[in-house]
């Protein structure tokens, strides 16, 4: 894998970096250690107030000295009435009472609250100087990419089309995430459709790197150095990898969570709007399966996420699988449970072993 | 690529696959030009008459004396009732419409039809001793496949997940055809359901090749010296490329459909049952946009094609892609026009320039 421009972006040794996975996995054990083997850990600061940002940057910094990075929401608008969130709990109501849960109302954020929040996000980050801010769902406005380019801090977004990556390059960023259809967790898709901007990497890779000049990094389904081997060749210039970091021990996921993700092997990892609002990748279990028909009689994200949270919580912590969010990619099967650090060490031998570098 | 296995299998200088595309597409020009070039043609059968078939492969002999294929479609059961053809003609009267088409009745093909024209498709190939036979939506019945067996003749099935790779394995058959979500046309899919059965090569090549024995051939996206090294480097040891090959001069693809491969770039190839009651890739187009909402309230496999085939054909009959059936793959944007066989050389030289072999 030609390498060279991320690693020197970056300021990192090999150009492995560790996908923000929101709700707790990406600790500062997790993105230190990924950063202090050489790669770049990135904490998932989308949904987190701007002080825990401060502090999960604090923490890390003990941890190490290298670089590492920081992933935002970039602030979308969305449309959800009382009448929705009334509706929509109505439909959830048997998942609620699976777990004996009562139902509480939820007020959505304001839209100036939502953007009030992602501009003391940006505060923080420039604050502490954080190597690297990558973002999803969008470009943020001209004024935040020079606010941060100014500061000296590497710019980076997620595209899930050849049009969304040369829309980051003509943004002025520095480099593009090309978010495959094989990955886990949301779809960062925000021109267009989500459900049309399901491109699996074999062609959105080459299909993007005609149309940018900024370098282009490959996320899903990569799990071992053959993935990141043929992402090179494809033309991408160095990997965002999530499920096989979910699994790492300093990752803050659930135990359930990290256990799903070698079993029940027939078993697909879908799409669905269900637990958030916003088309995400999960290993279908019962909650998918059962509440499908009604994906699209619900509400929208972030509300979404508010009103099945607690039966998720639930889910889980009674060790069941069926109606928690088990967020993965499409290469799941080959995650292997080891200490971050070890997993990068071994991620960069195997690419060797074919005979490239990153 | 380590694609000894596939070549000897086959009896071809290179593991290129010609994909069968129905509808006129694989001509015995480009069936044969694929052949003389050292990779393998296809003939796309699904739906032919036994007696066109015969006459198809006798063409191809006359121009080719290298080895080629045949595919044929596994018979599955489907149920369509006559209210169910009358009420999709009602959802489907404007597009009959806009080209002052009148409707005509459908009666449906009985299943035992169905079974006995497979079997004498089957008699065909096996008395034309066609070198190799593949199938899709399904493996053959255990006495067909040892009839082709015993006759010599190399069998293949194509699968969508590594669940269908293992049944394949464990059915006897020769080598697998790995159908990556990226591919163009109909889902293969056969255990499950053909929405979640959506696997990018990136993770369904590594994952399928843990759970099997025989050679896979890697399908969807694959245009491109570079996506060829990249599904070796997977685990492929072989490649089988649609799109690429029904831009090529010799093949009968309408030539609206020829030229919107590499048109309208940010117009996405989607998934859609529309055209013929099966989850296909097309480019997305009016009839699909607009009739997208009746998707799940239409006809079964095959009715639905003969139900759409009318007005498919007049709007490619006045130049207009607005009802056509466009299928193609994810990697479109990268068709290149040019001779089959020198697009077969032009790929094995782009594969020795990034220092592998096929």
């Amino acid at each position: 894998m030609d390498s060279k421009r991320i690693t020197e972006l970056l300021g990192i040794d090999c150009a492995i970096i560790q996908a923000p996975m929101a709700g707790g996995i990406t600790t500062p054990e997790l993105v230190s250690e990924v950063s202090n083997a050489g790669g770049l850990g990135m904490i998932a600061a989308g949904s987190l107030a701007p002080g825990d940002l401060a502090s999960l940057i604090h923490e890390t910094k003990q941890k190490t000295e290298n670089n590492f990075g920081v992933n935002l929401f970039v602030p979308r608008e969305f449309e959800v009435t009382d009448s929705d969130i009334g509706n929509t709990l109505r439909l959830l109501r048997p998942a609620y009472d699976a777990f004996g849960l009562e139902q509480a109302p939820v007020t959505p954020a304001a839209p100036e609250e939502i953007r009030e929040k992602f501009d003391r996000q940006l505060d923080v980050v420039i604050e502490e100087q954080v190597p690297a801010v990558s973002f999803i769902f969008g470009v943020p406005e001209p004024a935040d990419i020079s606010r941060l380019k100014s500061s000296g801090i590497v710019t980076l977004a997620t595209a899930t089309t050849a049009a969304e990556a040369a829309d980051i390059g003509a943004a002025g960023l520095d480099a593009v995430i090309l978010q495959g259809a094989e990955a886990g967790g949301h779809r960062g898709t925000y021109l267009g459709r989500s459900e049309d901007s399901l491109t699996g990497l074999m062609a959105l890779i080459p299909e993007s790197v005609k149309r940018v000049d900024i370098p282009v990094i490959a996320a899903g389904g990569i799990m071992t150095g053959r993935e990141i081997v043929s992402a090179g060749v494809l033309g991408a210039e160095g990997v965002q990898m999530g499920t096989a970091f979910l699994a790492a021990f300093e990752s803050g996921a659930h135990p359930l969570h990290k256990q799903i993700l070698t079993e029940s092997e027939d078993v697909p990892a879908v799409l669905t709007k269900l637990f958030t609002g916003r088309q995400a990748r999960a290993v279908k279990n019962r909650f998918i399966t059962e509440f499908g028909m009604f994906e699209d009689d619900m509400t929208a994200y972030p509300v979404q996420r508010s009103l099945t949270r607690p039966f998720q919580e639930a889910s889980r912590n009674t060790g069941s699988p069926d109606y928690a969010m088990l967020l993965a990619g499409q290469g799941r099967q080959q995650a292997r449970y080891m200490p971050a650090a070890e997993l990068v060490r071994t991620l960069v031998s195997e690419v060797r072993e074919i005979g490239y570098d990153i």
